[in-house]
């Protein structure tokens, strides 16, 4: 096949044919369209599925949704006919920057391809740890991550073996808990082993309500458990896993739900620089060096109120960023303004259902990051408490002490907690105070909040916290108050 | 009784001893405690009762809440357990401002109170118009507002006296929309005639939703007809209304939703202004004149994107607002910042549901400010579509064209389509641009939300529209392009 490209039409090659990678690829027909100029977009897909929701993955084994195909929102021959030379199988193996030239690698053998624009959208891989797989090098049977498509299957195949098998997570962040959700609705018996706590990044107040969920729900939940290895028959039938602490837990089925890895072992050598956690460095228009951009979970993200580079794979920033590389590759002007941490997910089975998100920094996380914060936490109802359909909330909420800048919020609670998350992370994104939280106009009527929002109330009890006695407080940061509403000066409080 | 206050102790009179009054009475004495200062607050309530949510009325008419006692907040002997010298039963009928003496009526007869501080938080009143009342200048029985616990208890009687009965409610906004579900669930024949259309502060597109959703539960709804004349027989009985245009309705009862109106008629020429609406006008700090503090219904409140005064009288205002002159009152300093007019209900009745939001400014109400505005409405889901949980939900976005300021956004959709609008609220009252709103980090799990969430994907949009040709955009809004992300600069677009 051709090497560097010699056709008149400049070529985009984008690798990697999931969110970031086709969001990228149809933005750039997009502008090129808009703008009367002809391109050609190559889209390089290791396995044979386009744009699938990994994070629908856990509901499909759940049995929310019926076919694997339900969770891809575009299909190769969909994505071919919208105009992108997209080739399947193709797993690119190395990159000559200098030269401008991708190997890849398909049923037929060694290909090489010409580019003058390339996007690295090659997303991550789960993590595998040596202890899952034999001495083949292969994962054992009755283990695997939850990652793509072919995991799902794998994981309905093995849950409807037979119904009562002792499903074992190893991981007890997002993944875990959802998988934990789908094995026990599924019938089966979960304990859940997690190195620190049940969604760790959580406050632990917040964290140990999840977990009480969960063990309501059934599920054994084992913190401080990170699992070492695993006892395997010699069929390679699994049978028990030992944690790091010693102790043993029979198992029948081992979910791997350790997290994910950028996978940018192929770019290795080819000179693109990588962060602690291996993910590419681009900046927010998703540009690495000339002619290279790069988006989704292969990146590490900016961190608006921290400024550092952390790595927060989602769908939702790999469509952004897809978005703003393929804009930016095809001579656009777009760009992807960071993160601040915002992430949700629930537990759900039988009636003990629970939601949980965050955004910005923990308490931890902000005290980490060198920030003098403090942190509060608020229990509320979810609609006004005389409703049938109120239920508890709880609503932790993490402030600039001097600044009083709003730097965070974690909510965990029953139907209609989650999304409120969202007032918070809109705060964060402009910079907003945490009197600006409590004292904004958010929405109220008796079947979705008290009259004081949980969220307000939570604010403003942190805001009064922070509010130093006026006598000490020094002028010049009355001066300074926010530029909203709340207090521009306080009495004592006890 | 006492004059002028002659006593030792400050004392603050509030007057209403609803949600604003109560916040006031309440957060001024914290923060005299705070100070180490004895003050004494005397509230003045008409009623018997205190601090309940007008709001929940409609639910409890519907069945939700048992007892109207249910949405009593703080009852009149809470409130004195916890230091306020609550009067019920107690109107006040003269200021004296000069003198800093209230008058008032209770069983008694006619009292005189002096003060130091005052808080006028009288709240509303429903609107009762001429027709709704006999010759002897009652309303009539089979008539009433829903304003108060009174008005509630009375609506329970009237649909509890027999099903199937003809209400016919007038006004199709809030109370309007939230009558009718009380009502077609309490098993009657339910017609809305409004003036206009129902909600009609609601985009034409997104009112013709909440209209086809009412029907479709059997709810018939009359636009463009407000009620002129109601026909009555001798013994008072009514039968039938008659609009403006002449059309006649039956009907059996006939529920007054046509708005409420500031309660400050006692007032009258004690020398407070007040606006258009016949509301107060204090200013951010509840501040009215020398000593003269006001909150809550009463109130008119400035808008923080037109800078306009604006008759918004909702509980969570009042609740702020009170807090506000309280603490002001009382010798502290706390500000309420003004509304973006972010408002919420729903309509549901059996299998039909449909949630009902709005903050900032219409495209009409934009344009009537003076503003160069576009709107945009789009469609989407609530949930990832592959989930069973999805439902249909529209979002209309307006942004004014040059600044890109994103101006308001209104949302219509099923179960947790409303409570988004809280981010956009939360985006106006930081000023943000619909740029931020498209590109910010908000929550994603496929229970909770598509990829790109709806109301991303319709900030995206109308971006997208508002984007010159680059070619004619001056350089100096490239030069001063938001200060988040989103397009600096853009190709054209068809």
């Amino acid at each position: 096949m051709t090497s560097t490209n010699s056709g008149k039409r400049e070529r985009i090659v984008v690798i990697g044919g999931d969110a970031a990678g086709m969001s990228a690829a149809h933005q750039a027909l997009r502008v090129a369209k808009a703008r009367g100029r002809e391109i050609e977009v190559v889209a390089l897909e290791r396995t044979g599925y386009t744009s699938y929701s990994a994070c629908g993955i856990p509901y499909w084994i759940a049995g929310d949704v019926e076919e694997g195909e339900d969770l891809v929102a575009r299909d190769p021959a969909r994505h071919r006919a919208m105009g992108v030379d997209l080739r399947t199988g193709a797993t690119a193996t190395r990159v000559d920057l200098d030269q401008k030239r991708v190997t890849y690698r398909d049923a037929d053998g060694e290909h090489e391809l010409g580019y003058d624009q390339l996007v690295v959208a090659t997303g991550a891989r789960a993590i595998v740890p040596a202890w899952a797989r034999g001495a083949d090098g292969e994962v054992y049977a009755g283990v695997g991550p939850v990652k793509d498509l072919d995991d799902g299957e794998a994981w309905i195949d093995r849950f409807a073996a037979r119904s009562g098998q002792h499903v074992v997570i190893a991981g007890g962040s997002y993944i875990g808990v959802e998988m934990a959700e789908a094995a026990v609705r599924r019938g089966h018996r979960v304990t859940v082993l997690t190195r620190s706590r049940v969604m760790s990044t959580l406050e632990p107040e917040l964290s140990k309500r999840v977990a009480d969920t969960m063990e309501a729900a059934g599920v054994e939940v084992v913190e401080d458990a990170e699992v070492q290895s695993l006892d395997v028959t010699g069929d390679g039938v699994i049978e028990k896993v030992t944690t790091v602490r010693g102790t043993t837990y029979s198992c029948d089925l081992l979910v791997l739900a350790l997290g994910i890895t950028p996978a940018t072992d192929f770019l290795s050598g080819c000179g693109l620089l990588v962060g602690k956690s291996g993910g590419l460095q681009p900046d927010a228009r998703g540009h690495l060096r000339d002619g290279v951009w790069a988006a989704g979970d292969c990146c590490e993200t900016r961190h608006r109120l921290t400024g550092e580079w952390v790595y927060l794979p989602l769908g939702t920033h790999a469509n952004k960023q897809g978005r703003a590389a393929g804009e930016n590759a095809a001579g656009g002007s777009l760009a992807f303004g960071g993160v601040v941490g915002t992430a949700i997910t629930r537990f759900a089975a039988d009636q003990h259902y629970l939601e949980i998100a965050r955004t910005g920094l923990s308490l931890a996380e902000a005290e980490a990051a060198g920030l003098d914060a403090e942190g509060l936490l608020t229990e509320g109802t979810t609609t006004s408490g005389y409703l049938p359909e109120a239920e508890p909330i709880a609503v932790h909420v993490v402030a600039e002490r001097v600044t009083r800048r709003l730097l965070g919020a974690q909510i965990v609670g029953g139907h209609g907690a989650g999304k409120r998350i969202d007032a918070v992370a809109a705060a964060l994104w402009g910079g907003m105070t945490v009197d600006d939280l409590a004292w904004m106009d958010l929405a109220y009527a008796p079947p979705f909040a008290t009259a004081w929002e949980v969220v307000q109330v939570a604010a403003r009890r942190l805001a009064e916290r922070l509010t130093p006695l006026v006598e000490v407080r020094p002028s010049r940061l009355v001066a300074g108050a926010p530029r909203t509403s709340g207090p521009a000066e306080r009495g004592s409080k006890p």
